[in-house]
């Protein structure tokens, strides 16, 4: 098969971890004959320095025209003091946005090599395989008004809107993820103060109907951000609003002892999606061959399962890192004890060579 | 001195850790030589089932008439098929409401004793003490609309509202707390997506003139989520907006290794305040004499200390509570090794008979 895919590297390490995109696809295409054919675009802070804006239309063409898109990570201290509207993030909301990627996915899975950087005891960490779905262009990012009000702006407000429509695919993504996995789903909301949590509360329990097989359960987002420390390994699948997707898969991600290897994806209602680590753009070690690429190879390993079709070819990159860590390498961020701490390149290198 | 202390027992556990803070009083009003005037009156589900409200006209006029107020817990199974408007959270938001209680305080100290009930690591567990400062009163919580539009109610929002004066009450109050422990406040918002967290953000920094000594930093909610559970000793005062401080000060109490140890104060403007356990009603052991009457014995030391200008009563409850964990006992909730597990009656004699 030909695919054509997108590779938008942004800011600070995501230049140096896309190269790890690139080269472990070229291994995949190798040896399962496939061609990939890359074109790269800017986003982000470097967006802004080449073309004046975070999200030029080029980029989104280029997007549009792909079968799949890879991101890096945006933003640096460059760009911290551009007003809000300016800035690098606004290129991450905005082709969110535009593509219409209406459902964040993100894996939480253990490492047993990883468990000892958890900063949960190894009991507790060891045993965790969560699906976190956060519903990603809705919500407090989006609603209007979004404003400072008043004679002297002294009252300031956002807005939380959701449309039934916009909870119930979300919700329904949730529950074939809940079906295809362990059987269970836990909706999030804070259904004893705001209304849009009443009635995504509702639509949970509706569609529910249609998943007899899904077990289902509700918990207000304090209660969950407690459990998610407390005892990960209950969940199966959490599905939840945008912000409170934001707050607890943030959270849930300190559980597997690295953010370093986290990838995520971000489809819309075709299927089309974008990939990137759950990581940021880690300025302090942009350019020093330090970062670890693995939460970007394994984005693109959830690229081919879910967006191309290509599940075998996936999974064939998702065991190539588990070999590598298995062997003993780890990059800087990682305390694997009696581990070879290798470089951002030699560790794309070793998992390329494994694919 | 003579002080008249409003007594609200709620629901569940609370109808039995309310007499521990009872008896605590009396204790400490015989050795300092004060009277403390009880009168209980209900909240929550026993004030529904009793008077067909969650917040009584007579609770609430109590409360305003007595010098501080003590609460146990609200809610339960009975009344959670109730609509929303009339449950029995609805009479807690309004007493702090009513009551004008912005300011929740959560201090997060580390037991040394309990450091392996925590999910943490003991090394990460056992260095902390924070406090978090919530705003009570404002944001999702009480913004307008909240409500369902459209032809068929298909569109739901909800409003997060603040006024300037509403930031800086609370912002300056977390200053005051700073400067008077350890001299660094964190402020957590979204300011990288939403208005209000970009006035929060200026006030903090407007502010912040007027503490040079307290060191000042800002951090997304999301980073926050991360970093209380990777690295928890780092903070000293947290504030944060209503909801954020929901969902970030019930993940903080996991630190501790029990929920069953955490006091909260609501202050108003005149230090007027509301004082009660994190923990909720816990249904399951209600009436079991299982229920930790810590939090509540602990609430009470806070009120003494903020609301009575009592700091040395206060203190020698805490001091009497520490010296019941060294001594080897502990409530059914708590995980120490070689120490004796002891129902809520005694746990509150044991304490009493040290004050
Ligand atoms: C950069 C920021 C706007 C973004 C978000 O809040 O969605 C990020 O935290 C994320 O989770 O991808
Ligand atoms: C019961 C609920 C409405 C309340 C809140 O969200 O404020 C509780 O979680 C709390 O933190 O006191």
């Amino acid at each position: 098969m030909k695919k054509k895919i997108a590779v938008l590297p942004g800011d600070g390490i995501g230049r140096e971890i896309a190269s790890g995109a690139a080269a472990v696809l070229e291994a995949a295409g190798k040896r399962f004959g496939h061609e990939f054919e890359i074109e790269y675009a800017d986003i982000g802070g470097a967006a802004i320095d080449a073309h004046g804006t975070p999200l030029p239309d080029s980029t989104l063409e280029l997007a549009r025209n792909s079968d799949a898109v890879l991101l890096g990570a945006v933003g640096g201290p460059k760009w911290d003091n551009l007003p809000s509207a300016e800035r690098p993030e606004r290129g991450l909301l905005a082709i969110r946005k535009e593509l219409g990627l209406f459902a964040n996915l993100r894996p939480i899975p253990s490492f047993q090599k990883l468990v000892q950087s958890s900063p949960l005891k190894p009991e507790i960490a060891g045993n965790v395989n969560m699906l976190i779905v956060r519903e990603l262009t809705g919500g407090l990012y989006f609603g209007k008004p979004s404003e400072r009000r008043g004679e002297n702006k002294e009252v300031v407000v956002d807005t939380l809107q959701y449309t039934r429509e916009e909870i119930e695919r979300i919700v329904v993504k949730a529950f074939e993820f809940a079906a295809a996995r362990g059987g269970r789903l836990t909706s999030v909301d804070k259904a004893n103060v705001l209304e849009s949590s009443r009635m995504w509360r509702e639509i949970v329990n509706e569609k529910a109907a249609d998943y007899p097989d899904v077990t289902v359960d509700h918990m207000y987002v304090d209660a969950a951000a407690m459990k998610l420390i407390s005892s990960p390994g209950q969940f199966d699948v959490i599905v939840t609003e945008n912000l409170f997707g934001d707050i607890l898969s943030d959270e849930a991600s300190m559980i597997t002892g690295s953010l370093g290897m986290l990838p995520s994806a971000s489809l819309s209602e075709s299927g089309f999606g974008l990939y990137e680590p759950v990581h940021g753009s880690a300025p302090d070690i942009a350019g020093q061959n330090k970062a670890n690429p693995l939460a970007m190879i394994l984005s693109t390993a959830l690229m081919l399962k879910y967006s191309l079709g290509m599940r075998e070819e996936g999974e064939a990159i998702e065991r190539a890192v588990q070999s590598v860590l298995n062997d003993g390498y780890c990059t800087s961020d990682l305390q694997m004890e009696g581990s070879t701490v290798v470089g951002t390149d030699k560790m794309i290198e070793l998992v390329t060579a494994r694919v």
